[in-house]
């Protein structure tokens, strides 16, 4: 798949992810790990919470939407994120769920401290399969720009192709 | 470990977890899992990049800081995440680092819709063993009211005591 940079992408640019399914394993082994809390740990004690079942860890909802948009847009040497704001679970994730992930691009500028990189505002928003959102958030990552050689060789097809 | 309710907090409390080392073999494999870009995955190439050497994803800080909460504040019936807001990694997380978590009670309120919850506004703040912070953030949850039985003995207690 091709590799990304920061001058491939426009503001107002959308990006749709390929779908990953949540395994019910995955799920408790995530949450024996990291969130070990009853609802998300056992599905009999689950069921007699609010949630009348097993529900992934938000951070598990987060981090499986990381690798959805990481392997979408691909960027050439990552993406590093700075900051994420406003990220919320609008819906919970059951075992079975199948999560995508559009990315917005919303703002972008160059980076003023890293002449090779690229700072992007991007919102991801989580569905699953029956178009529920189940996380939200507004992210900001610096990524990278494309290396100078390659923008020489752009900027001389681009002159070829104004006096053809 | 005693089973904490709302009603045992106060604004302005802070809790201080035990420490959680990160192991390079963890890293990797969360990576591999949620965010598989070549500074989190590989030692190798991570030594060419602006890292110079491995960092954890920030996802896994999340994750690891989520389990130091879980572990030290140990809410009966669990603590349920309404959001996050100003997630930020302002240094690297490296194999071997030594993490914990400050818990600051920001705001506390009675739940509107569930009578038996409560509202917690907290900040977390993920230092290293040099105490270099590795992560902050702010968060709602919603976590138990003590149930009414037990509010009921506290109550009559209460009022002998003033009778005393």
């Amino acid at each position: 798949m091709k590799e990304r940079y920061f001058d491939d992408l426009k503001k107002g640019d959308r990006f749709q992810s390929e779908p990953l399914r949540v395994t019910e394993k995955e799920l408790i082994e995530f949450a024996h790990r990291f969130d070990p809390q009853m609802f998300h740990l056992s599905r009999r004690r689950a069921e007699r919470s609010i949630f009348k079942g097993l529900i992934a860890s938000g951070w598990h909802t987060a981090a499986m939407s990381m690798r959805l948009f990481v392997q979408t847009l691909n960027f050439a040497e990552g993406a590093i994120g700075l900051g994420v704001d406003e990220l919320r679970w609008p819906n919970a994730v059951r075992p079975g769920d199948m999560l995508s992930v559009e990315t917005h691009i919303v703002k972008m500028r160059p980076s003023k401290s890293r002449p090779g990189q690229g700072i992007i505002r991007l919102r991801n928003v989580t569905t699953n399969q029956r178009g529920e959102v189940v996380q939200t958030m507004l992210a900001s990552a610096m990524v990278p720009r494309r290396p100078p050689a390659e923008h020489t060789a752009n900027l001389k097809q681009a002159k070829r192709g104004s006096r053809a």
